[in-house]
């Protein structure tokens, strides 16, 4: 019986085992993912979207990758550690590397700041099929870093500012502006490096479907003097230090970043650059912290901008703007995003139903918009998507 | 006796360590390094330039830091690696973490391109007592990131252009152009990065040490459609992956470099920027890899280029030019320049002695300099000094 027991479990096993090879082999297509180091191999996706990963530490007793899938992980004799993920979502996706307990970047990825924690890690890129985020044959626009003085905090800062192609060209053209931030754990590369701002915009001028506009990206931490640094994640998640600062405290992320914004930045800005300058030509947008801060500074300043865009960071209901007649001639767009695994199972955004709350916006007269990137999550290609959708609504008159 | 000896020998130890503890008694005045990402502590360096890292790897067995100087390496309960070195060079360094046989940045630093064996690395920088590429309250300049089409590859390119605080100021004024190639293993983000292209020409500037100037960096590896890529570095030194790829072949890195300098770059940059777009406004540099492709591309183009600039990367003799009397009438600066370390013990450029081929350089009429910069070896700090001394003998009259 028990032998019987055994050989029916051992066929029931080849038998799954066979329908798993039928149906899933897994496709053997592989390409290299276009965010290596010119020339590496690895890391490379199939055409099914799983990533399979070569990491070299001979002397390692455990390897693996946090790209939040589950894992295949073989080792050969020559010490490289494979390691094959489940399908992923299409896009950009984060991951860093865990070597016997120390976590790090991949030495065969290009760098991106953010990532589970914050700070620099890996990415890969999984094809879309899409390409309104490539490098294409058309006139191109510049990334410009440039640092400025903050009066607020006393210091230096870094920006980057996209121009479009025309600004080169018409040196007497002035241009709106958009002012667009990156998510928390990231900073001011997070737009023109992975967000890919100068090949999206690019291609949306050179199509006629955006108006040529100057993009501005701040760095969303700041502090005055005296004040404790806001901490851009929980240093004790990802560090190799050992745990230092205060606990994470969002609070001044709204105040005195706005100060920077509205006090600094934009005067700034509008002395330094042919600028449209006056709250019909200039919007903020953001990403999850970003859409926060947007949402908070702009509606603090009905006077300073006139567009308004949050991607995957909350929205804005009718109960924001209650009273506020001033809101809706002021204002002449709303744009609110996610992407469609942030809404599964019914979660979204904080501050009420997204979709609801623009239906309700749209209800009372205000021009308004939502987007749900199709099959991504709280990552960027939901940002790229969200860019690309948006952008073609800003400063239309 | 026995005992006896055994007492003398530990009384001599103990003398040992008392002598080494009364002259060198480590100092205890850390501050961390500029390189960081903002608030790490660590790497931190003492005021005898001693550098310490702090790597988390609780499981690993062997963990160590690749800096080529001599390790104190301890590990605490907590899993935490602290590795002390000897004193270091001033000025910046890359280096690599090992932790059981993977090499991998260090999480607690800023990315840098370049490093032994080429692709990204972490840096320190180690205090030189300078400012000169300091960020300082002057006005500033801008580093911009453009892409462009290259006839010569068929490809699209990333160049960075620093343009002077004056040209947006200025819109109808032109000015002369430097091309400053990085060197091998590195890319067009070296000089902007680590080089601090950006401080050092904005400092120059505000003391009306240089004139204004356009640079323009380029990615110093080219190959035409048909050819075998030009390897920037020997993948088998760094990368996770197998070897792959033909072994290093430095020969197209002048030819078909040169044609995209030449032929698609100088023309678009003309066309795209304000220039100055004669000979006479036109100076080309690099450092080790690039400075043998300035010689190259630079002596063959002497119609291109009036003004040449080689760091670490050999020198030009009189057989060079000889019977050129084109030479000594076009050619407006021959700079040549070592790090001290570079030239100890008689080694020193290939091509000869280049203190030599200067004097003699000199004794033929031709404008020339030889530049040694102290205490440093075939590293960052020399270049960003030499870019600081060459700068201002540019296009002076």
């Amino acid at each position: 019986m028990k032998t019987k027991a055994s050989l029916i479990a051992l066929v029931s096993v080849c038998m799954v085992r066979l329908c798993v090879a039928q149906s899933k082999e897994p496709a053997n297509d592989w390409k290299p993912s276009t965010a290596n180091i010119v020339g590496q191999e690895f890391p490379r996706i199939s055409s099914e979207r799983r990533a399979q990963f070569r990491i070299k530490a001979p002397e390692a007793k455990d390897v693996s990758v946090n790209i939040g899938k589950p894992l295949t992980v073989t080792k050969s004799d020559d010490g490289v550690w494979t390691i094959t993920t489940s399908p992923l979502d299409v896009g950009f996706h984060f991951y860093r590397v865990l070597i016997d307990g120390a976590n790090v970047a991949d030495p065969a990825s290009e760098i991106f700041c953010g990532g589970g924690g914050g700070g620099l890690s890996s990415g890969i890129e999984v094809p879309t099929g899409e390409d309104f985020y490539e490098l294409k044959d058309v006139p191109h626009g510049e990334v410009r870093e440039r640092r400025y003085f903050s009066k607020t905090t006393q210091s230096w800062r870094r920006i980057f500012v996209y121009t479009p192609p025309s600004y080169e060209q018409k040196t007497s053209a002035r241009f709106p502006v958009l002012y667009l931030q990156h998510g928390g754990g990231e900073d001011e590369r997070g737009w023109p490096v992975q967000g890919r701002v100068c090949e999206i915009m690019d291609n949306l001028i050179a199509e006629k479907k955006a108006q040529p506009m100057i993009i501005v990206m701040e760095r969303g931490y700041a502090q005055k003097p005296g004040e404790q640094p806001v901490p851009m994640r929980p240093p004790q998640q990802r560090t190799n230090a050992a745990p230092s600062g205060p606990p994470r405290d969002f609070s001044r992320m709204f105040s005195t970043f706005g100060d920077v914004v509205i006090n600094d930045l934009i005067p700034m800005i509008d002395k330094t650059y042919r600028t449209k300058a006056d709250r019909e030509h200039r919007a903020m947008a953001g990403l999850s912290m970003g859409g926060m801060q947007t949402r908070n500074i702009a509606m603090a300043h009905l006077d300073t901008f006139s567009h308004i865009g949050i991607f995957s960071g909350g929205s804005i209901s009718t109960n924001d703007i209650s009273g506020a007649g001033a809101f809706k001639k002021k204002i002449k767009l709303v744009f609110v995003s996610y992407g469609s695994r942030e809404l599964e199972g019914g979660r979204g955004g904080f501050g009420g139903d997204p979709k609801a709350n623009i239906e309700a916006l749209k209800a009372a007269g205000i021009n308004s918009y939502f987007y749900v990137s199709p099959g991504t999550a709280h990552e960027w290609h939901t940002w790229r998507r969200s860019l690309h959708e948006f952008a073609p609504l800003l400063f239309k008159n």
